[in-house]
């Protein structure tokens, strides 16, 4: 196995300059990334390495390539660096979740989905879908921007283990990309190129190798390996019944890290950082719970945006609207959740009120 | 500057497995570096890195990210990787160019546009454009895959100085890519993004940082700096002159060597090799010499692809015909764009006698 083999590195060096004649520029970047580094941090950080050879330019590469306006602009290469440049990712994560990284504060999990209140209850007509992921990654093994092809391919091993015992309880299939292409050619689908987000950052590195979907049955559960992470589990459903996404995902994700844990492979967490996942956007939990919803008169209004500011909901449009949490790290996944069931459900109280050209106002929430 | 400053190498090491788990895997890559890549080629290569860094995965990873059927499937990460990697390149040369890399066969430079016969005698009906390019990198500074952002923007000082001289004989004026889409905005062309090709392969990282044009005052030349290699000479004509073109390029290009040679920043040059640049299928020359002609029945005949393969001339199909010489090296730049203007030449002589159906056996060329 990789672990404990390394590249022979008295030759490896890099060409650089100062500091100051290498610092990015930054104009027009709106990232956390951006907001955060100076050139005292970026010196600071400059001739750092993990013990992967993951270097301070590797972390804020995918920020310089794709600077949308609502990204962390950023990605771990591997665990160390959120410990080694701890004084960056810290500020970031700050930036983002609005949630300040304290030493001794142990992150908090909560997978019984019994905690989540309703989320099987929306109203149909204004919430039509639901999805929720959670990423985990696999201690000791560098993360998708940096990882090398022999360490994909033993994630994919011990995923092939893994996910065959999973599949003993709750019968699933795993597909490579190829098998994947095949079963999907009827449906249109194909995957025979990476998803350009990816490309743009380096994810995407030596596609189709290694990577691979597992598919549940049932189909309320897919599972990613060698794809954003290590590991991602989507319920992805044609209703919004949150709950079931919930659930689904929990469950298996309970089972999923007991596996793991047991081929001597367990998922990387840290106590005040939580579960730890390539991007900081998704650090602690690694979950994201979002719901797509009609709300024609909402979406138009002058309060929405502080709306969903106080609610701490994302919106993403489309011709119907996509609710998801914001941040990932300082609650706990039934919390996270209970808040895009309970945020959603007010929007679309508001919306029925903007239907009959009444007032909200009663209806504001407080700031979450 | 940065020339002799380097990173703290003593910390850079990486995380991978043995040559075995980490080779790549080839299939449906038709490129020259899968032909010429083996477990033996990769284990032998697999440990070495130049001063700047540059390893052998850094080397192979274009022709795993994009394995067009005509591609090279490699690009050098600094001159070195030429010499250190040798066993590599020379055979990677020698199944693009057809050219065996011989080390005390010193490759010879003919810039002597006199030199060449015709270009400016073509059938217009049939000849409708032509474009001539040559690309040079400079000493000391790695190539655009591997190129840290200061010594970009140290290149990028260079090319002011070295072309504001140029501009005193020849008026021209240098672009950054901000300017360019303020300048270009009218005409439609905008350039806020780079080519989608050069983002695959890690060439614009930073985009626009420290990229320009240099445009000639009357059109007939432009220079990119920082863009597939470190400086980029153009000629593009909408008539198929190809001996304006080509004259256009080997005075400017003398000049400009001249002046980056008095700046104590030589372009990279290597008896063996010719001139080095950073990918191996223009290893030597540089140049590529193209016309793009109507050739509608030829086109659709069976003896085309025959006929290419003796002239040594690739053509690319849009509604008419692009023709260019294959290789670079192994042959002077007169030599290059003499194969390329009597092997069009005799293509649109064929390409007359298919209009009258006739026989065109006593036309047919010997090997070049």
């Amino acid at each position: 196995t990789i672990v404990g083999s390394y590249h022979n590195s008295s030759k490896l060096k890099l060409k650089r300059g100062s500091p100051r004649e290498e610092f990015p520029c930054l104009d027009g970047n709106y990232t956390c990334m951006a907001q955060v580094l100076d050139l005292h941090m970026y010196t600071r950080q400059f001739n750092r390495a993990t013990e992967s050879g993951v270097i301070f330019d590797d972390i804020i590469r995918p920020g310089l390539e794709d600077p949308g306006p609502l990204a962390v602009g950023c990605l771990a290469g591997d665990a160390q660096s959120y410990i080694l440049f701890c004084t960056f990712f810290d500020r970031v994560i700050e930036a983002y979740h609005s949630y300040k990284v304290v030493p001794h504060v142990i992150q908090q999990s909560d997978l019984n989905y019994d905690n989540l209140k309703g989320g099987d209850d929306f109203d149909h007509i204004y919430a039509v879908s639901c999805e929720v992921s959670v990423v985990r990654c696999v201690e000791d093994y560098c993360f998708p921007t940096h990882i090398s092809r022999g360490e994909r391919r033993e994630l994919l091993t011990v995923a092939k283990e893994a996910l065959a015992q999973l599949s003993e309880e709750f019968p699933g299939k795993l597909y490579s990309m190829d098998e994947l292409n095949e079963e999907m050619k009827d449906k249109g689908i194909i995957m025979d190129a990476p998803p350009p987000s990816l490309m743009k950052i380096g994810v995407s590195r030596d596609w189709p190798d290694a990577r691979a979907l597992w598919v549940s049955e049932d189909g309320t559960l897919a599972i990613w390996i060698n794809m954003e992470d290590h590991v991602r589990l989507v319920s992805s459903r044609n209703d919004a019944n949150v709950q079931e996404a919930f659930a689904a995902v929990c469950v298996n994700l309970v089972k999923l890290e007991a596996l793991y844990k047991k081929l001597r492979r367990p998922f990387v967490w840290k106590p005040h950082l939580g579960w730890v996942v390539s991007s900081p956007a998704e650090l602690g939990t690694g979950m994201k719970a979002s719901i797509t919803v009609r709300l024609p008169h909402l979406a138009a209004h002058s309060r929405l945006r502080g709306l969903l500011s106080r609610l701490r909901l994302r919106m993403e449009a489309t011709d119907v609207y996509k609710l998801s949490n914001v941040e990932s790290i300082g609650l706990t996944e039934v919390e996270l959740t209970q808040q895009v069931v309970d945020g959603v459900k007010l929007l679309v109280r508001i919306e029925k009120r903007l239907e009959q050209d009444d007032c909200f106002d009663d209806l504001l929430p407080a700031q979450k």
